[in-house]
């Protein structure tokens, strides 16, 4: 008998009648012969009706008391599928973050899991029933109600899998799983079967957001296999897991893609220690986040330093890039927005060769421009002009040959 | 420094605006020197609005789900009363039944409060916060969520107001208090300063619904004064307390009046022992909700019973009572609807004579027929014909002077 965890999103909870959908699919897997144990968010909406409300008593609420409000969305949503499976001659019960044993640090609305005892929901299991854990939330030591920011209700049922020891943690979204890229750009894209956490992470940490990198973190650094699909049909999803041999034998896992992005050069910026350190912190200051760094060799004692960021970011941080580099003492500053970033990832680049040429050469013969690279281990990301995105998708997926699995 | 617990139904917390009122009502009570702790109900038309919800996925919600449904209800109030309560510069914390140290039975949806551990309520209080504690709701030894059924809140705060042994604990809701009578039908009505704790339980099972009798009992054993007053204006309320020599110098402290009702009198009953039973179990079999029971001496060998309940009632249960009386080899069944029941109440009535006769004297002359007669201790009721209803109660009201407060 398998122990399963299944996480179900805020869209696949989204009314009643999909939460009859979740309780019939939960029982299936329950009647299969295996122990479920289910984590659900709110239902999509709750919260934003719930953060309108403080908004209505209060111009700044405090952390503490957010967490109490919105810890009532996964609350609601729990009863309701417990209700649910109940009513359909299964047996469940609901445990909030608290009851389900999930203990936090104190940090009010975006709170760490600092340990799981699951001690309730063990009993639970124990006597036959499904256990409805609400996602995002947990409880201090001392009592408190904390939640967990974005994506924490993966991070709920990753938590929770790992506590358990669980065969397989499943989380129900409202996409098939991950594809290879993006199937409204790329019509042959095809759903991955397996994919290694370091290739998810630098797909999302690139555009393809299906999960918080935060949550896969997490999976990964304990080890919880874990399976993306959807809760609208029955199709198998992707699954993520470590690295393995017959993982490393596939060179290029996927391409994703990220538009809306601009570019930001810094000309001739003096070449002497902590130069780049000055730049970068004064943008971390002032909140901007930085995606792409590029920064060549020194020529003639200055060096140009261009980085990316969103196109919205740079509005709002343009006067203050170049007031650091007045104080830097560097030349002039080129700004561009229109342009986006395209990452080849897969874990087989560190043994294979080739990865590179093939990109470049397949971009070049298209007549895409690269306007700027950077590569990590397991990635090479190209930075091009915006309206050759979807072309260039569309050569490299080619040159893959990412439709034919291989 | 006084020690104040307020209680604010459903409608005084209905929305943000009303909220923030009561945020700044709290504050003007904590700058006037006091200690205060606040518990709220859910907003009104959100405990309708989850059961409507719970209706939608099942037709018979358990009962456990349930209670961890609803009471998200509170926990939003308390969440958004404190965020107003700190959004104007005061310092508050919620607490849940559960964090508030309020330990109920375990029978879902009508726990009774077993115990309460004010730990948290004290530190929080000694730290300079007002404490918003959610009513209606508590947790079991085993950390399982209850709620306390209708009148939940009421009986939160009464039960607090007694382990912190509170000076006061103001329940306040949308009425100013206790009246002598209806004003509605009584225009010059008063409002009764001080009542004892019997007489509005008896107002209360009289129609003069401003409290659960389950709280008032709850506050007479545990001796915890209280004031029922209004959250829209200033005014004084009632206060509701032991009886004290003050209390019994006056006869009749109000008057109240309960309509819709009907009585039904089986004649010939054989006069013999646990025939009454029988047919007062088999309507409590029949979850009958008898008001007055009357049963005159037994002439030749039988006896007539006559009972009252409301109306609705009768429709339902018209063919059980006729059963009953064959199964019991009585004679007719006469049932009537349309009649009312008027109920002088007042401690004062133990030690004073002649309240019957000024009653029964003052609805003769006016032309009022008296049915059915029932007393207690400290109540007087008759059985009236619904049309003269409102007559009589202006009769009595003035026979009795209530309203100069003598």
């Amino acid at each position: 008998m398998a122990l399963l965890v299944q996480k179900y999103g805020g869209t696949s909870v989204g009314n009643p009648e999909r939460i009859q959908n979740v309780a019939r699919r939960v029982l299936a897997t329950q009647r299969e012969g295996n122990s479920v144990v289910v984590v659900v968010s709110a239902m999509s909406g709750v919260t934003d009706g719930l953060i309108k409300l403080a908004k209505e008593v209060s111009s700044a609420p405090t952390d503490r008391e957010m967490d109490v409000l919105l810890s009532t969305g996964e609350q609601t949503t729990i009863a309701l599928t417990a209700m649910a499976i109940n009513s359909m001659g299964g047996k469940a019960v609901s445990l909030t973050g608290a009851q389900a044993g999930i203990i936090t640090s104190g940090v009010h609305t975006k709170a760490k899991i600092s340990n799981i005892a699951p001690r309730q929901i063990r009993k639970f299991l124990d006597e036959g029933n499904v256990c409805i854990v609400a996602g995002f939330q947990g409880q201090t030591d001392e009592g408190q109600i904390t939640t967990l920011g974005r994506g924490g209700s993966d991070l709920t049922a990753i938590a929770i899998a790992s506590a358990l020891k669980a065969d397989m943690c499943e989380i129900y979204t409202d996409v098939d799983g991950v594809y290879t890229c993006d199937p409204r750009v790329v019509p042959d894209a095809r759903k991955i079967d397996v994919i290694a956490y370091d290739e998810l992470l630098e797909m999302a940490s690139s555009g393809s957001k299906v999960m918080q990198s935060r949550s896969v973190e997490f999976a990964k650094k304990f080890k919880v296999p874990f399976e993306v699909r959807s809760s609208f049909n029955n199709n198998r999803g992707t699954i993520v897991k470590e690295e393995s041999i017959g993982l490393e034998n596939v060179v290029v896992r996927g391409i994703s893609l990220e538009r809306k992005q601009a570019k930001v050069t810094i000309t001739h910026v003096p070449d002497k220690p902590g130069t780049a350190s000055r730049i970068f912190t004064a943008l971390a200051k002032a909140n901007v986040i930085i995606d792409v760094i590029v920064q060549n060799v020194s020529v003639s004692g200055t060096t140009d330093i261009s980085f990316t960021m969103s196109s919205d970011e740079l509005e709002k941080v343009g006067p203050v890039i170049d007031r650091i580099s007045k104080e830097v003492e560097a030349g002039e500053v080129l700004k561009k927005g229109g342009i986006a970033k395209l990452s080849v990832v897969g874990i087989g680049m560190r043994s294979h060769s080739g990865v590179a040429a093939t990109l470049f050469e397949c971009l070049g013969n298209g007549g895409v421009n690269i306007q700027m690279i950077s590569t990590s281990e397991i990635k090479i990301a190209v930075i091009l002009d915006e309206s050759q995105i979807d072309q260039a998708a569309k050569l490299a997926h080619a040159a893959f040959g990412l439709a034919e699995g291989k």
